[in-house]
């Protein structure tokens, strides 16, 4: 971690690892893992998972290099550690690991808020949190969850949006956004709760409507009949819908407040939109819709079509 | 149209057509003009839309072979006449092209609503609309509407919906299956009033719900740069928000009934999962998710993801 930082303004210094320590080998984890062995960012790779088959599944498919048979044993003596766990599992998981912690190892997530997370952090790690801890979230992943789905280009362009702790100090917040370069990302600082406040509009909600949608959908008598006759605006729609129900159940209840604002919002929309319905005013009703169809249009996709996760 | 239907068990008969009218030449029209004659279904194809440049586009990409400079000189001698216009539009066209209609003819729509065209169809042609007019619905299209999006695989594996007039011969709509089937089309047979209950649920209702969340995502005051952050989950989510305005006020406004009870039912959906999240029962929300997810998963998506129009 010794490295030039700002001396390398056009070619960016990559930070250099002896292990690497992924602690939760699901799409995320493993891919970093391919990643990071693929951009030569780490010697050695590392994996711990709950269960223990995941190893198995993550060694026989190189994934990683060594299991481990606890969270504890794996963060020993690694200089790179990351949490890709669901977000209410990284305090827990912080608490087990930090007496092996190497004072020089610096510790990242990739969990889908932050606020949460950085308070976690304050209360596992203490005064240690600033010095070994940086909060990331890479806007990569998708309803196909699991280890067996993990590829190293999945960071390809993505947003990874660093929200550091109060005393992070500059440099380290620098290398961590390094490490994310250097396995394909596009690193965005902002402060966590400009974070949360963000994402609850941006995914959280579509997540929440998506699974109210196919939820009110698949429930109704002659639900399974329609669903048959469903088409791509259908599949694309409902996407998110697919997603892991333990991981979002966590989402939802770390960002309850700001979802819960985003969603006034959005039933405020469905309001004025059934009113016109209700009333018949189709001129309206194509307003609306064409603000909101211009909008999309306007909007530029940060990825081609075709890498879906 | 003399085909020996039920003679060709194995090889379905393809009927042949001197003259296709390809009135409204749009993503759908136009994309049925290219496999029409990929198919060799018809020898000739003459093209009306309202806008000239459009005639002189369609007419320049090869996608007609004609053009008209008004819908009745189109339709007149056609004995193949596809209506490729929003469903408003359909009841005026009937009437505009009725008097020029070979007794032979036959006239398809392309509406995503079918009761209220079956309706148009019989004000517009009385007696002559059993004749002569078969209402369909190919789920095909998307976001990127006009004619420069046409391609003559739009329909391959795609469902189409006929919905029979009450007095349709049985022959005449096996004829049109014929049809979309040698356009590579999979045909589905059932009541108009069936067909609209299904789409208010698997396609008008996320249509609806899409253009809402982005009206509200966009005109918060902060939208702008929260959309930078947005990501591929949003970016599925909302691909059906970017539609045509006109064609979809008018889906609304045809399906105003079965939607709005769509409707009532998703934002019963929403008001049990708002309040879970308001008590923080994280166990019953989960529950929720999880049976949204394997409803999602357990559904068999009509085509691969790579084929979205």
């Amino acid at each position: 971690m010794d490295t030039l930082i700002g001396t390398y303004a056009d070619t960016p210094a990559k930070p250099q690892f002896k292990r690497l320590a992924v602690l939760g080998v699901g799409l995320l984890g493993g891919s970093f893992a391919l990643a990071a062995k693929h951009a030569g960012l780490a010697q050695e790779i590392v994996g711990y998972s709950k269960s223990p088959s995941t190893i198995k599944a993550a060694r026989a498919a190189k994934v990683i290099d060594h299991g481990a048979d606890s969270a504890l044993h794996a963060a020993t003596d690694a200089d790179l550690i990351l949490l890709a766990v669901p977000v209410s599992a990284i305090g827990p998981l912080l608490k087990q690991i930090r007496i092996g912690l190497s004072p020089h190892a610096l510790v990242m997530d990739v969990g889908s808020t932050k606020g949460n997370v950085v308070a976690a952090a304050q209360e596992a790690l203490g005064d240690m949190a600033s010095r070994q801890f940086v909060p990331c979230h890479p806007i990569a992943g998708g309803e196909h969850s699991g280890v067996q789905h993990a590829r190293s280009a999945l960071f390809d362009g993505r947003r990874v949006v660093i929200t550091p702790m109060i005393n992070n100090p500059d440099r380290f917040v620098e290398v961590a956004s390094q490490i994310w370069e250097a396995v394909g990302g596009v690193v965005s600082i902002m402060d966590a709760s400009e974070h949360d406040a963000a994402f609850a509009a941006v995914s959280h909600l579509p997540h929440l409507v998506a699974f109210a949608y196919v939820y009110a959908m698949a429930r109704q008598p002659k639900g399974g009949s329609y669903l048959q006759l469903a088409g791509p605006g259908f599949r694309d729609f409902t996407r998110i819908a697919a997603s892991d129900p333990t991981l979002w159940r966590d989402v939802f209840s770390a960002n309850n407040t700001e979802i819960l604002q985003q969603l006034q919002l959005f039933k405020q929309a469905i309001a004025g939109f059934e009113a016109q319905m209700r009333q018949g005013n189709w001129s309206v009703m194509e307003s609306l819709i064409r603000q909101a169809s211009q909008s999309r249009k306007d909007w530029a996709s940060p990825s081609p079509a075709d890498d879906i996760a």
